[in-house]
């Protein structure tokens, strides 16, 4: 018999239990990497600038050339040309001497400094006049002052924003190695089950776990595989599961409300491998089973869509995110509850809430219903646990909200 | 001559000069419906659920056929039958009797109760002993509890999260009417810049702006139009970006590093339309134009790729959530700065930066660099905004962490 399980344990059990899925890293052009995981750290190979820049509109010149000018006694350099943009300055620069460089042109050799255009004057006859002086290293960039080859750019297991995609371009990093989405068998069971687009007779109901599922799914760069809705029939059942076990790196079946559908999804998933955990201590969701078979898991969620979402989203991503090797961060914001919420003792509780924002605060407004699903879905910016011990949370206390 | 606006004149300015576009509703299946802006609000079209459900295993009767039942003296109840899961119960329970009803079952009229099953004994004869006493309503959902003809379950605007999926199931909403994504052409300009996939040449650097941008916007939603790299020639930049507004909804042009190209692109802008604003009072990103062609917004933006992903991030975005319709909201998260920050006077700074925990704290850890691009951009978490008149921040200080 297992024991229920508190989360922390069900979430080390998650790392024990699973590792990475071997062998996969595929490649994607840069184009496609956006929200990916990456497979392997992206190490630099060339210098970022290749050249030294100026950062400003000016002249290039040795800072020594301009010591001690002032507006009273400017440096009077003489101006030897002009650097154009994407045009390199492999010259020397003699004493004395300057070139006209724009923003993030090159400067010549022997030029250790930019003075900005506003500190200077052209006498029109071939000399510039330099007004503030210069310093080394001034409004100047050096050649792999921002990357150099060997530096690692990203580690593994990031989730690719916008912004590592800029820094991957400027390194001329074109292709990319992620890991693969890991494929995702969603199983709905149920005898009151009807697809969305039906409309249910007497005494059923739409299944709103596999869209629910394939949505969650999707959104964490998984790839889910919908294998329908299956009647209460173990026979049927267990087909359906071994089918998507052998398609899959991950099975999750959902539903039945009835006991003998939960005591099938154990017997099943027993028979397939091993069942590794039976039960939760949170609310809702309690009735979650965690197996595998080799290094896949089998996962049996609550019917009830809420807390099948609960569920997907404290346990199953974290296992998903384990299998692609993922980096899995959970930033909260924080928020003020704008009434007071029970909680029972003895299992975590998670509340979906609304957040708006009044004369400043962030409000975070739990969402009560009674079983309901859409009420307790549809809108929800997020959600926020109470702690195992904690009887329940007065209003104007702070929660942390996880957001969708 | 246009003044420097402040980054709340901005926001002001994109409300009031631009609208939603007209007719820019489509409707998509629900499997294709995640992430996309609801583009009218979602109303019920019938009850959920449509019948009065259990939401326990037990046994459906009168409340008042138990009053005053205990463990001593359970109330005896003829078991009438019980109720299939998917099938109806549309029948009426006669007094001091019962049904068997399974979790989420369908409870046969005159019933107002369910019963948990622990609280029952069966007595193998027919009947059933209840030992703890109902009340009418208990462990039922009652028809249209959750949702009703004519309640709005989603309001225009949203982002739609597999939660909203999941609720949109559950009414049978399998098709879903969305907001157009907004096309949106991206150029980049510079002689000095190549293609991502070349090796830079003396004095090149690559195309950062394109591929940043084009991230963005797809991870916004909209469909970026990559108009590659045009070099510094106001004859090709004007050609290019007619191209660009004829066949896009917005433009944005980034770089020129040069004086001269940031002088065609308002020029260009200008007898393109209108210009609306030159240059925005924050650091890095001042040197922003915006305009409009009718209701099209023509934007230049910074050259340097942080300052073009700030303005994108804090004004583009907002823009093009203008145009969509969608309602947009930006969540912080609370972090600890790690090290002091300096900022100037009279521009707001925004500092991008990696966030860790440590001993249960988030900290913020910003990234100093000297115009580095890479480095303030690889692997950056979010970024925090210091005010206008602020001087900097202390370690330690609270800062509000905009996550990527």
């Amino acid at each position: 018999m297992l024991q229920v399980k508190t989360p922390e344990e069900v979430l080390a059990l998650i790392q024990s239990k699973f590792q990475p899925l071997p062998n996969h890293t595929e490649s994607v052009p840069l184009t496609e990497a956006l929200g990916r995981v990456l497979a392997e750290p992206v190490t630099a190979e060339e210098y970022v600038p290749d050249f030294d820049r100026s950062t400003v509109d000016g002249y290039a010149c040795r800072a020594s050339d301009t010591f001690g000018c002032s507006d009273a006694i400017p440096a009077i350099l003489t101006l030897a040309g002009q650097v154009l943009m994407g045009e390199g300055a492999d010259y020397g620069l003699s004493r004395d001497s300057c070139v006209y460089v724009p923003t993030g042109g090159a400067i010549p050799r022997g030029a250790d400094c930019a003075v900005m255009i506003e500190y200077t004057e052209d006498y029109g006859d071939g000399t510039i006049g330099v007004l503030k002086p210069g310093a080394p290293g001034m409004n100047l960039i050096f050649r792999g002052d921002d990357v150099f080859p060997g530096k690692v750019v990203l580690p593994p297991g990031r989730v690719l924003t916008a912004q590592d995609i800029g820094a991957l371009a400027a390194i001329g990093k074109v292709t990319v190695p992620v890991a693969r989405r890991v494929r995702v068998g969603v199983i709905s069971t149920g005898d009151e089950l009807v697809p969305p687009e039906k409309a249910p007779g007497p005494g059923q109901v739409r299944d709103v776990n596999s869209p629910l599922l394939t949505a969650m799914l999707t959104d964490f760069g998984a790839e889910p595989v919908n294998y329908g809705i299956v009647v209460d029939d173990e026979q049927l059942l267990r087909k359906k599961m071994e089918t998507a076990a052998a398609e899959c790196d991950a099975v999750l079946i959902s539903g039945g409300s009835s006991v003998g559908v939960k005591d099938a999804a154990c017997r099943i998933i027993e028979s397939m491998g091993e069942l590794l955990l039976h039960g939760i201590a949170i609310k809702p969701g309690k009735p979650t089973i965690i197996g595998r078979a080799g290094n896949k898991p089998l996962i049996g969620l609550p019917g009830h869509p809420v807390a099948a979402c609960f569920v997907a989203q404290l346990f199953v991503l974290p296992l998903l995110a384990r299998l692609m090797g993922r980096t899995q961060e959970a930033y909260t914001v924080t928020a003020e509850l704008t009434e007071s919420v029970g909680a029972n003792h003895g299992r975590e509780q998670i509340n979906a809430c609304h957040l708006r924002r009044e004369n400043g605060r962030l409000l975070a407004a739990p969402i009560r219903s009674k079983s309901g699903l859409i009420t307790q879905l549809a809108g929800a910016d997020g959600y926020f646990i109470i702690e195992r011990d904690c009887e329940g949370l007065p209003k104007g206390a702070q929660v942390q909200v996880t957001l969708y």
